[in-house]
């Protein structure tokens, strides 16, 4: 599924991250992105480090043992192409900054190897290494609430990556088959006659306009073959009442 | 800024929530994409419920001591216009299913007040909970890796109602102000007579494209009046040399 978009997947560099765990949080967010590719600088407690493990579950196990260690991040984006940093810190630098769905579009477009580089979960990357991005990315989040963990911000950018790829289901209807519209014509058609029968039509002059809202109804419903067979059911059951029941009957 | 938004921001409604912690972890993930109002229907540790705050901070406490509590889905929905419901499963059912974008952009453009509902950690949404959903919501996740928390389902859904507001900053350069161009021509001049004088230009046929490759270079650079200072005092203090550099140039 992956392997038909063109421009390579980026990978996603972990900069001196504190707590172990989150790098299995992160594993796991950028696994359900389609992400596979993990890179470590420096982090706090040591690499390979079983706590990473503690979160992750089946293959974002194996994506943690993959995972590579560098010591400077220069090293570990050393064969990128492009490096778009996670900062939310307004620095005095020029580089352009974007929000995640921006940087997302610029690497499906580029095709280049890209790096998405994360900063340590505290204070964030450090002015030497944000001096290294090509691309700054700021997450436009609620002014009054901007705070993401680590694995959210990974799993915001991994998203926007993942979902603008070419493979991405828009909208679908599983296996909604509605029946034919004749069908629905036909049930429409035996309902009129019954309300018919039933006096609901009062004025001969509106029934035109109230028949056409019924049909606009059921057919904005578009129900399937199965569907139709339970509202004829149902027409057959009120039917077969001898007399027409005792509550007034209104107009659509 | 979220005021100026056309559409009632949507309720998030969390069904049967395990983990009073995770429901914390909503709310910030809430509050992260300016949502604000939380509903829940039986959380399994009742409510009000303390460890609900531990994860929150400032705002999101505000937010879950707001949060109204509801025995069922219907009730917790009854003013609502609209229901999207998020679950991985495929059921038995015609109702159209739609990613989290698709989702929030009809969430935006119908202008009426929408829930969103969340099922609990492990199971999910019931059928029965599912059959009172307008609209299913499936998360287009990596086929082989398909599983995300409560809070992140969360955000997904928020940062897609969020970033397609019309308030969202779509890319920006911070304070980033280029230096007018005539002063890199200058710039650009003096380097020429400066390489002019050392033999840079051992072909004076080839001259005129190499030039214009430092041009493009310098000027795709596009430096501020700062930086342009900067790489003056470069030339002056290379200029200065009384010899040229032993090691041999090359042309760009």
């Amino acid at each position: 599924m992956v392997g038909m978009n063109e421009s390579p997947k980026p990978v996603v560099v972990l900069v001196e991250t504190q707590m172990a765990m989150n790098i299995g949080m992160c594993a796991r967010a950028m696994l359900n992105c389609g992400l596979d590719e993990l890179r470590l600088v420096s982090p706090r407690d040591g690499w390979p480090n079983d706590e990473a493990l503690a979160p992750a579950r089946e293959s974002a196990e194996r994506l943690i043992r993959d995972a590579k260690c560098y010591d400077t991040l220069v090293e570990a984006t050393a064969d990128c192409q492009f490096v778009y940093a996670a900062t939310a810190r307004n620095r005095q630098l020029n580089t352009p900054a974007m929000p995640p769905t921006e940087a997302a579009a610029e690497i499906r477009k580029q095709g280049g190897k890209a790096a998405l580089v994360f900063g340590p979960e505290a204070r964030g990357l450090s002015n030497e290494d944000v001096a290294l991005a090509n691309v700054l990315v700021h997450y436009p989040m609620n002014p009054e609430f901007t705070s993401l963990n680590l694995a959210q911000a990974v799993l915001l950018m991994g998203w926007e990556w993942w979902r603008q790829g070419e493979d991405i289901p828009q909208s679908y209807a599983d296996h909604w088959q509605p029946a034919p519209q004749g069908e629905v014509a036909y049930f429409l058609k035996r309902l009129e006659r019954m309300l018919d029968a039933r006096g609901f039509f009062p004025n001969e002059l509106k029934k035109p306009s109230t028949v056409q809202k019924l049909h606009s109804l059921f057919h904005r419903m578009n129900p399937t073959e199965q569907e139709l067979r339970s509202l004829q059911g149902i027409l057959t059951s009120l039917g077969g009442k001898s007399a027409p029941e005792s509550e007034p009957t209104s107009e659509c």
